[in-house]
């Protein structure tokens, strides 16, 4: 199993965020809607081995805790407005214990703290000044913590810090989760052939 | 420089395609949009030698070329939204001859062959049964050739095969558009350090 864990700073908490203003409104809803794409979609299919944990941190009721299993969704598809009507369902579930508000689809009220230690495998931090990827060993079940067009705060940063946590970069470049999230996923094709 | 061709099949080729619907009514502009992102942006900037040609053959009035400089854009961003109403304005010139709509932003009534007509330099076809990219001698000015959701039809693929044309494949699994470009930038940005 890949894990994408991606860390949404001003991401909306609201289940009434505006479809159509996913970048400003929705607080760049937008990009965790596309690394979400990114770490479940290939052509015409679902990775099924594949899960994005998005955690959103923006008002008006945050921390909130969204995991998209690629095992079993049914309507993730590249249309990220419909998707974004998934998030907002799953928003107006705001209890601690976790919940699926559709198939493939659990809510609940968790920050990164919480996340963090529900993840029981290895933990990879992505950062551009990290350890190569392609000269690491990777596993075949891993969890990956991306930030959004934020970097991480010195809090969250000491957060993941206090875990066993190894940290890789995708290349010389740094660019959007979404395009190092694909990176992630090449590398371990490759690796872990079907 | 490193130019993305872009074929979009059903893409909109109205200046009023709705910007509430990219998936949908605008004919999966969403996925050229999105493509055009991967080909563009990196964290907080853009590439400055890349290029995204866009290719709209959708109704009502193809073929339509739309092509972004990274040297010359200014307004692209992340949010597709807002990269849509580029596109809508560059759809309001419908000649031949073309016109750089908005900083970086050109148009043309142009389709797969005249696009092709214009490259000067190598040219790779990007497809699942292709030779492994990381494989390949990469020249450090290249264009791409990718399809949207949809193959290339036969007769698209002829008119690429008119051209002295290399196929590599970015990885065993056939991912989005948008994922094979940050795919190629990744191997390119390690062979071209900036």
């Amino acid at each position: 199993m890949r894990r994408f864990i991606v860390v949404g700073h001003r991401a909306s908490t609201s289940p009434e965020f505006p479809l159509d203003d996913l970048a400003g409104g929705a607080g760049r809803m937008d990009l965790l809607l596309t690394a979400a794409n990114a770490a479940l979609l290939v052509s015409h299919d679902l990775r099924r081995d594949s899960e994005a944990t998005l955690i959103l941190l923006g008002p008006p009721d945050p921390p909130r805790t969204i995991r998209l299993e690629g095992a079993r969704l049914q309507s993730l598809g590249p249309d990220l407005r419909a998707n974004a009507g998934l998030v907002r369902k799953a928003l107006a579930h705001g209890a601690r214990v976790e919940r699926e508000t559709s198939p493939g689809v659990f809510a609940a009220r968790r920050g990164l703290a919480e996340v963090l230690d529900g993840v029981r495998g290895p933990l990879v931090l992505l950062r551009e000044d990290g350890k190569d990827i392609r000269k690491a060993e990777i596993p075949r079940d891993v969890a990956f913590v991306l930030s959004d067009a934020i970097d991480l705060t010195e809090e969250e940063g000491a957060l993941v810090g206090t875990k066993s946590v190894a940290v890789w970069s995708v290349g010389p470049i740094s660019v959007h989760t979404s395009d190092a999230i694909a990176v992630v996923h090449n590398e371990m094709d490759r690796r872990y052939p079907a």
